[in-house]
């Protein structure tokens, strides 16, 4: 049933008051707040009802500007009714995408897991702060016990290491290059880069993601000293490449100091091969980080880890984002580092006014001063209540079966050579493919070919969003004009929905 | 009513299940799911009914050793039972410190905002990334009218500029920092430090968060060069000194680019004369960043605005945090720009493999290529939801509130001179005082009695949390060893509480 924003009536006498009206809360009066909240939740639980029916659009879509007309977004002066505010919500949720959705295959963060999001309520009503244990107790201790498991899940020389939860992996991948520095020159901190003779230069390759390049940007290295190394067809980081480039750099006396290899690309989903650059990175005396942010949840698959991830035992830091593959709510991503006490001395700035020395606990359990965020929102929760209600197990099935539905699919176009055409064998869950329509299906393949269907990707896309049945990304690389990736990181999706995909395109694209 | 974490009882049938036998999630037997997500929320709402009970305690303390044996915190192999699950969010709760409880006055970010918090269940549930219209509409055109109407707030001559949220405070002033350098050194983003002839140096007070001087840790200037100007006896920046030092570092071929004035500091909650310092970065070309993330929140009352924030219309950027004076959940941190355009120019990588220019909508509504986050928490309905709540009114009404809750605080504080002493007349609602015990009233106020008094302030604090019953945050400055510095921020606090807050710590601590 789709949402009816009309379906969620208060009683008269709670539907008329204003928020102002019962405040400050009184335990007395909780009557009506309670009913408010519920109702909330009613057009919440109706929401996640809808997100999994198959019968229901994935989207209303509307241009910005038709938007703006159709829904009332203006913060008044004086406060609406509590009616108002559910019927807020219950709009709000009519026009959002739902990302949940079975056939929602747009992003690498697709599904709604209902425990993650039920922790998720439960930090918000918590509202606390993660710095320390004084006001989050059982959070830090949450986020103790869930980092040192996935350290132990990277390698066993790991677990006496050091982690911490950042807003998003480019942050993540920012304290990889922050604490690389810091290792490497610690005088830097203090004295800034004039302390440093010669340019530093960071490596990473031409399929990286750009967080990587950023961090040359935010710490003063300058774009042009993040040198990418060029990727094999598969989308991998070449090491002969990446050797040589090292050399060059050295021999115009810079110093290379910090390489960073993906572990599931962005948009090809590769993985750069960890051990032979981890040989380089050794040889030069170079940090090795590896950005699992993407791929980093087949760790916990036996039988799809190696070779994938061969290797990454050795590196200094990982970015692995539990958002992504694990299916956590927005946001969940952490940062893990081999070596312990990096991270606070790296950031530490002695802030002694907020982060006390005297305080009645052992204060080795507060996490402020490690991290450049001061305040930091909760997301440990969500994901330790998921890995509850998971275990390694369930999570290593749901990996195993994420990669059985891409081979699915993989099989399913190369079924239909006429119809699609798979740019190359992937080796996570992204497909990249395009979709030939009718006109083009018997002329040879060819970079003039490519060019044409190409230039049919955002138009399919128009289609599929106007008419709200399916969502799949697409992009141009390097190598190519636009193609579709499409992505399988969702528990909801079946081979059904894989195949009503691959349908509802030609649907939608034979005549164009 | 106590939580008794016994009290969540699913059916047999339910209960007894775990997460794995009911997905993938189907609509037909949604009856599970729902009965579920429903217990937990039981949880939730009886947690904001003891929240608000003045009958609860604000904690129930453990040492971090003593509450890891309390704890079932084990990640498991296999997933626990959907009960348990239920179970194990109870103990959380049970556990967890109520920072929206009267008595907590530990913290910037103090009390529950009910629909604040309703609006973070919402964006839990619609779990979606707030890079691209694409994925976010309404989010996303809710952002430009909140951001736009607070920077209408600011100025009206900052109607045009540009705004983002960001994962707190911290960020939020690196933000600044970056396009502050980014707009007077455009090379820099592409030829880093190197390009630049002289060393920048940026200067803030003494008392300002210590994110400030991070960005010079981070971006590469050392934070040697991160200048700490003086503060005057109520904190504030001496702009004399400013110029002083300022004319010192030019003396030296060093280039000063960016001064950070602080609108309510931590500690004491002082406002640094954003006039006269704007005077001076005017004269000098330096950028000009205000630092409100506390006292932002004044920027809403007509009243209460001015003296402290007069002239922040002249700043080039502001930071406000909505979570703190605003009381919307955590996290929920704004930087506002006067000129647009910069936030892109500055960040934006060029990543078209994510930020496509040929999509269907007018894509000048992506925010992805703006910031250095990548993948953004939405942290906009929340916000946008209790501005529908309260209106500018009911925010005016709170801020004053909050102020003549402060004035009593400091009113009641000197009717009882022999047993506190307050530091300072507060510009904010940061009350600074000392406590003094039995033993001390009659000892002259001296450097020696201020010792003593420092060193009860850590066993005081120690008390309260063992009782349970009362939180208020101490901290040492340079000037004094240790005090207490008690914060109003929520709106659930009355004059009944304060009261209560001086007479509770008189009980704990008279025989100190």
């Amino acid at each position: 049933m789709a949402q009816n924003t009309s379906n969620y009536k208060l009683s008269a006498a709670a539907g008329n008051l204003r928020y102002n009206d019962i405040l400050p809360y009184k335990v007395e009066s909780g009557g009506v707040t309670r009913e408010f909240l519920q109702k909330v939740i009613d057009v919440l639980l109706d929401f996640v009802n809808d997100t999994n029916d198959r019968n229901e659009k994935i989207l209303d879509f509307h241009h910005p500007e038709e938007m703006q007309k159709l829904l009332d977004l203006q913060v008044p002066n004086e406060g609406v009714s509590l009616q108002q505010l559910v019927h807020d919500c219950a709009t709000t949720l009519k026009y959002q995408v739902k990302t949940g959705h079975p056939r929602f295959f747009n992003q690498l963060s697709c599904g709604l897991d209902l425990v993650s999001m039920a922790g998720e309520w439960l930090t918000a009503t918590a509202n606390t702060n993660m710095f320390t244990y004084e006001i989050a107790p059982v959070f830090i201790l949450m986020e103790n016990v869930v980092m040192t498991h996935m350290r132990e899940i990277i390698g066993k020389n790991w677990v006496n290491g050091d982690s911490i939860l950042a807003p998003g992996g480019s942050i993540s991948n920012l304290y990889a290059f922050l604490a690389a520095r810091h290792k490497m020159f610690p005088n830097y901190k203090e004295k800034g880069i004039a302390t440093i003779q010669g340019q530093l230069v960071m490596f990473t390759s031409d399929q990286s993601h750009y967080s990587v390049k950023s961090c040359a940007s935010v710490c003063g290295l300058g774009t042009d000293n993040c040198v990418m190394v060029a990727s094999d067809e598969q989308g991998r980081m070449i090491p002969s490449e990446l050797e040589r480039l090292v050399v060059e750099r050295k021999n115009r006396g810079h110093i290379p100091f910090f390489v960073a290899v993906t572990a599931g690309t962005t948009v090809l989903g590769a993985f750069d091969p960890i051990n032979e650059i981890a040989d380089i990175c050794e040889k030069y005396g170079m940090w090795l980080h590896v950005d699992a942010a993407w791929g980093g949840g087949l760790l916990l698959s036996k039988k799809n880890r190696n070779p994938r991830l061969l290797g990454v035992e050795r590196a200094d830091s990982v970015t692995w984002n539990p958002h992504k593959l694990m299916g956590a709510l927005l946001q969940c991503s952490t940062i893990h580092f081999k070596e312990d006490g990096l991270l606070m001395s790296c950031n530490q700035m002695s802030a002694d006014y907020l982060f006390m020395q005297d305080k009645l606990y052992d204060i080795k359990y507060d996490t402020g001063d490690k991290v450049i965020q001061c305040g930091r929102h909760n997301d440990i929760f969500k994901l330790w209540l998921q890995w509850r209600a998971k275990g390694d197990h369930g999570f290593e099935e749901h990996m195993d079966r994420l990669l059985e539905l891409t081979d699915f699919m993989v099989k399913r176009i190369r079924d239909q050579p006429d119809k699609f055409y798979l740019i190359l064998e992937p080796e996570l869950v992204n497909v990249s493919f395009w979709y030939i329509p009718t006109r083009l299906r018997r002329m040879p393949h060819s970079p003039s070919r490519e060019q044409e269907l190409g230039k049919m990707c955002p138009i399919l896309k128009a289609r599929m969003m106007q008419t709200g049945t399916l969502m799949v990304g697409y992009q141009p690389d390097d190598r190519r004009p636009n193609f579709f990736r499409n992505i399988i990181s969702s528990a909801a999706v079946t081979e059904k929905d894989i195949d009503f995909l691959l349908n509802e395109m030609d649907r939608l694209g034979h005549d164009l």
